[in-house]
Parts: structure tokens; sequence; C-alpha cells
């Protein structure tokens, strides 16, 4: 006991922040790591921000949500500063203050921490990652596309087989309340059509009817976007009539089309792609295409990856417009859902093998096993300790290592050392002759590589 | 011109914060990378920790100097709260609070961004990552091995040959100061052993003379430790008669010993190792090994990854006695040195390839010669629009592209694309037929692989 510490302080997080220990940690590195790869073969870079910003930049952008939720105060020279909530305000500020350096496109990933204050009691947490990448500068159809092939890749590059990427237009909607001469009423329109999954579609044309003063065709005719069905073909044809004769809806009509054209041309299965042009989400925020993503086996989690195209990324910076498209993969929800449906295999090391220490006056020679598997690129933990070998099996069993190594003064002595496999319990004697060849073969057999 | 716009926010980062642009953040990325594989060969595994803690967590520990330096403020539920201002105090909470659960040894490594209100004026920054990695939980030379092996091997895999692992072993000095009689007025010995570099040892012993209280004569014999040269066995052999006779400098010669013989046995040069038992930062905070570590080619820039033991690493939070030891790799210096000799290439994208778009009614054509180069594992940019070839392949110098693929009609009636070599300019047509296979091989040429 130590008495010259009597009064200890408690060790404990904030509400609504987390700890992530090797087990949490080990799929969530997995899972980053994955997204970049995916980002960087499209020719995505990465770039990073500060975690604080001044105040006025943060509280600029956002709803009064995100401004009731910014974690804010003075700094040591009394600025007003905020920790970033989004990493789409900071991109803004960015593109806008680098501009003349970037070149357009300018094709970014960003995967970083934001803060917000949120209620915690809806199950949200405070700190969490954001995984974005967004492509500005460009109103091409192949920026569109490409989207959607990002999307597609990322959720293949993480296992995903079974999984629903919904794509919507703004601008067919733009040209069906144009056409309706609705277009001063939209918000209120999107907001009651937002509802359409909970309440049904009688409620929602009812709501158009009271709240955002449509008759009760012009309501009717709005609601014939959700009861579009059948094949994206099927859609894109009865979508015609209802567009027809307005520039607008006709041109968001044909861009659809493209769209859903060029991601087959680039390998996606049409299957794995729907058009949703129900899709309000976001409408108030996004002027082109629209993506949402949904796993099949899990639906009712939401959305895992959305996004979609704006106009001017930075007006509140810069004269520049900046058009552009993005999407964000939901990392938190997507570890919570390969965790309920056992995609993520229980490990806490990153390592394959545990070199034990039988014999602490053997030092060396275990340094020796472990450096020569090490430069074969097996990664290798070393138990520091002389304790019982039970005692090093075990942890090797808690850390989930597959395999064991172990050797005795008779191992030693023949230049040699077993190899166990803690899956099956087997056990084999190698020699560590001709720079651990047999040892290393064997090892990398055990391992699938 | 976007009048509604008419007052705008000018786009800035605080002072002391730096926006990373994707030529800063690609090498980063990638020595953080390298971290993370060296890291992980050695069976550390990946933590987190929240970047906010209960203000009583971070003052605990530091010093009046990050006390200061502290971004603390009240969060919306009136907690004291403060951002973190280094990864060991996160560690020492950590392993206290989850104790029970993270099984000992515990190795973990931290990358992650801290915090500190400093003086900017200093050249240093407000906001900055470590790379931290510590083993937890064991008292055994093998960790104090490792710790040296994992800075070895983290600086050959970022690319350096000439560098100098400095060691030395803070008991070999508690035991000559033991022998001496000055244990307690070693505080103000070390303080001014620490200028010895700065002032020379005249300055250094008249100072302990006047500041410590000693006498010339143990004034000069401490003073001894810095005139030790010649080889590590030479400095060993001449060690020995100043702590012969005292228990704790013995043991912490013999120490010392089997750390330098254990890193031979492990593969390090001995050239690479170099006992210095003079140095005296960190002294007042490990408890036996210590290590610094410089480049050659630029000593001047300081120790690029420094650590050492200590015996007690949660004591503020927990009854439980946590010895362990660790270091941390200097990013921000590291990558600066990098700069500066010359060892960064200058890129502004990820990708290798970029195709162009000659015409962009032809673009279908272009997503499936970006699918067909992606599945073979090259990362490609589509370029979106259709504008003047010539200026594609600008923006393909300006990013730093080796390689642009261009296929105008002529080629794409023959099934086949351009490929241009941007270094030597030279080009060649290569057929996309057989999925692509003689492009496949041609670019993977180009780019030696």
């Amino acid at each position: 006991m130590d008495n010259s510490q009597p009064q200890r302080i408690e060790p404990r997080t904030l509400k609504g922040f987390r700890d992530f220990l090797p087990e949490g940690m080990i799929p969530r590195e997995q899972m980053i790591d994955t997204a970049r790869q995916v980002y960087r073969s499209f020719g995505f870079s990465p770039i990073d921000t500060p975690a604080l910003e001044y105040l006025e930049i943060l509280t600029g952008k956002g709803s009064e949500e995100t401004d009731r939720q910014l974690y804010r105060f003075q700094d040591h020279g009394g600025r007003d500063v905020g920790m970033r909530f989004d990493l789409t305000v900071p991109l803004a500020r960015f593109a806008a203050q680098h501009f003349h350096n970037l070149g357009m496109p300018f094709k970014r990933y960003h995967i970083a921490t934001v803060w917000r204050g949120e209620n915690t009691q809806r199950g949200r947490y405070r700190e969490f990652m954001q995984c974005d990448f967004d492509t500005i500068g460009s109103l091409s159809v192949a920026t569109d596309i490409e989207t959607g092939l990002v999307i597609h890749d990322l959720l293949v590059a993480l296992g995903f087989e079974q999984f629903t990427i919904r794509l919507n237009n703004r601008e067919v909607l733009n040209g069906l309340l144009e056409k309706l001469d609705l277009v001063e009423k939209a918000t209120l329109i999107l907001r009651s059509l937002d509802k359409l999954s909970r309440i049904g579609p009688e409620k929602v044309a009812a709501e158009m009817v009271t709240s955002a003063g449509t008759s009760n065709e012009q309501a009717a005719e709005v609601l014939k976007l959700s009861e579009l069905s059948g094949s994206n073909d099927q859609v894109l044809k009865d979508l015609a009539p209802l567009v027809a004769g307005n520039e607008v809806g006709e041109e968001g009509l044909d861009r659809l089309a493209r769209i859903l054209s060029g991601l087959q041309a680039a390998g996606v299965s049409g299957s794995r792609i729907q058009l949703d042009v129900s899709i309000a989400r976001g409408l108030d925020y996004y002027t082109g295409a629209i993506y949402e993503t949904f796993l099949d086996d899990l639906p009712d989690i939401g959305s895992i990856c959305s996004g979609g195209r704006y106009d001017n990324l930075a007006e509140l910076y810069t004269k520049q417009q900046l058009p552009g498209i993005g999407a964000s993969l939901g990392l938190d929800r997507l570890l919570a859902a390969m965790q309920e449906l056992g995609m993520i295999e229980k490990v806490r090391t990153p390592a394959d093998v545990l070199v034990t220490c039988f014999d602490s006056e053997q030092l060396e020679r275990y340094l020796q096993i472990a450096s020569l598997l090490r430069s074969a690129g097996i990664a290798v933990e070393l138990y520091p300790d002389g304790k019982k070998l039970g005692q090093q099996l075990k942890y090797a069993d808690q850390r989930g290592y597959p395999l064991a190594v172990i050797a005795g003064p008779d191992e030693l002595s023949q230049d040699a050392c077993q190899v166990k496999d803690l899956r099956s319990g087997e056990s084999s004697q190698k020699s560590l002759d001709q720079d651990g060849r047999e040892l290393i073969d064997h090892i990398r057999g055990l391992l699938g590589r």
C-alpha cells in the first residue's frame, strides 16, 4: 500500500465518450484501413484539418441544433473557439482558404473525430469518427457515377454481399414541383414526404394539403413518385410522363438514366442499385444525385453510407462557386452491424504468434526466434517473463493467438522448437536451421498464407 | 456574384493549428502506417481514448506547465473538462479503469492527436500527433530489450540507415549517488548534469557544488560518468569501478549489459547502439532503462524517439502497481527531418494512373478501363470532364501522376488505349482485349511492380 497517495482520483470517462480496448479498436482500424484503400484507389487524397476552429467558422453554417451541441470555449488568447462537429464545414473552410493551391477537380477523403454535445439518451455518442469522401469542382455525371462506385467497392471490400444502394436525383422532384407550380412550397412538401415510411401515403397527402397548402390533386401527383415500383428501367419509364414538358425534370431524369448506365458499365450489378425517387432525406441540402445504402440483412439500422451532390460548398467563406458531390461512411453504425452479423472475429492482438519464454535464461534464443519470424513478415509477441508455461499458454488463448512457439532445453539443444496450434491443440517440432525456413513455412501454412 | 451572401466569413485557422494538404498528409499517413505495422509486428495492440477527459484526471499528473497549457472548459452538463495534452495520462487512467479486462502484460500503441496551448514563438504547434507504444505489467529485461528493438525496426522501416540509439539506465546513476551519499540531492544534481552539452563539465561541476551542495570530489566523481568513452564494452568496463560495492549500481550495470547483449542477439548492429550514461533527460521520471534516438545526419534536431522504464504508471488512479516501459516517436520532428534529407517525394495524389476523358461521349468506356485497372490493384483517377487533353495532362503533371491513359476514337475503335509515361514523355498503344492483360502488365512494368 502506498501511503503517500491517500487521495486517489476515480478513473472514469465522460458520459457519451468511449475508450476503445484492443478488441474494439482492431476491427475499427481495419475498417478505416479498408476505407482508405478504396478511397485511394479512386484517386482521393487524404487531408486533415484542426479539431479546433474559430467559433464563427463553425456557427456560420450549422443548424440551430449543431450550434447548441457545439463544444465551445475561450482559448488562452481569449479567442472564441469550438470543436468541429462534422467534416463538411471544415472542408468548406479549407477549400475556400486553399483554393488556389488545390487545383480543380479536388478529390479528398477525411477520416477524423468530431464532437457533438448530443443527448446520449438517444444512444448517440458525443465523440465519433466520420469517414468522408468528396469531389469538388466538377459538375460532370462522371463524378455522380463514381460516388456510387466508391460506395459499392467500399461495401464489397468490407465483406458485404447483400446490400442495396438507393439512388435519387433531386432535379426530378424539382421538375415535378415546377410543373405543378409548387416550388415555393418545396420545403414543407419535403418535410411531409419524409414521413412517408412512418405514417403512410394518406396521412402524408393530408398533411401536404393542410400544412403546405397544396390541392388534393397536387398532393396525389407528388405522391405518385412513391408509388413507382418495379425494375429501374420500369421506374425510369414511368417517371417520364410525370416530368414531361419540364426542362429541369427531363434533364434530371436523363441524368438518372446515365448514372444507372454508368454504374453498370463499370461493373456494378443492377440488382444492387435501386432507383428510389421518394428519398426525401437531405433534399433540402442536396441539389442533384442522392445516395443512401442499406444492408439487406439489417435494413432497420438505416443508411450506412449516404451522400449527394451540392451546388456551392463554401459560399460562406468565398465567392468561388464550388459544386461537388460526396458521401460519408457510417463507421459506428457499420461496425455495430458487422458485430451483429457475426462478421467480426474477436481478437485482442494484431499479431500471429506468441513465442513463449520457457526458460528466461534462454531469452536471447527466444529473441532470435522472434526476429527470425518477424523478418519473414510474421507478427510475433515474445512473452517477457519466465512464468509457468501453462500460464503463458492461457495468456495466448485469452489474447486470441492461433499459434504459440515453445522451446525448452531439449528443443534448443537440437536447434529446434515446437509450434503449437492453439485451435487444434496439435504440436510439431520444427528445425531452426537454414534461417528457420522449415519453421517459417510451417507457420505460414498454419496461418493460411 | 452572389448578392445573398454580402457578409463572408474569412476562412482561416487558429494560430498554432495546421491544415494538412495532400502533399503533407500523404507522407504523414505513410509514416503512421509504418509505425503501426512495426508496433503490430511486436504484438502491440491499438487502443484509443477520448480527446476530452474530466479535468481532474488531466491536472492530477501533469506539471505546472502542462496545467497552464491545458485547453479546459465546462461542458453542457457543467462538468469541468479538458483536452488531453499527452497519451501517457490517458493510458494511466485507461489502465486503472480497465485493469481487470486487460490482462498483463498489456502492450498497446496509441497514435492520436493531443493539444497544448503552447507559446508558438518557439516554433511549437498547439495541436500535434503522438505515436506511443508501451508494455505494462512486466519488469523483465526482455521488455527493455524489445523497446530498443522496436525503435530500431521503426527507423529501418522508415528508410533510415544512419542513426544512433543512445541507452542509459537510471539505476547506474542511482547506485553512484547512493555510493556518494548524494541520493537526497539527486534532483538538483540531475538538473545540473542536464546542462552538460551546453555549458561544459567545469561549469556543471561548479553548479553542483553551489546549488546542490556537493563537495568538489563528489562533483568530480559524478562527472566521471560523462567522461566515459570508447566502445560499449569499454564503457561497461570503466563503469564497473564507479559503482562497485553498491547493489543498485551493480544490478543496473548488469542490466545494461544484458540489454546490449539482447539487442545484438536480436540482430541490431552494435554500431547503432551507444551507451550514454550521461543522458539526464527524463531521469526525474524514468526509473530504469532510458532510450534516445538521433539521426547521424541531423543530430541537432534532437531525439526523434525517446522513452524509458517507469515503476508505477497509474498511482493516481489505482492501488495496482503498474510498472512498464515505452517510447514515443516524434512524428512532426521526423517528417521535418525526412523533408530536409530529401527522403520525401512530393506527390499530391495517392493514385498511380490518370485515365483521361478524351471524349465525354465515351465516358462509359473510360469507366470500364478505370475499373479494369482498379481490379488489378492499380489506383486510378478518372478525369471527370471532357476538357482539352492538354489541360488534363497538365492536371496529371501537377498532381504528380507518373502515368496517363489516353483513348481517343482511333484507339477505342481498335479496343485499345495509349499509355503515356509522364516522366519520360513516351507513349505506347496497348490492347484492351483479354481483360486488358497487356495494358495491366505494361502499367505494372512502368510502375516497377
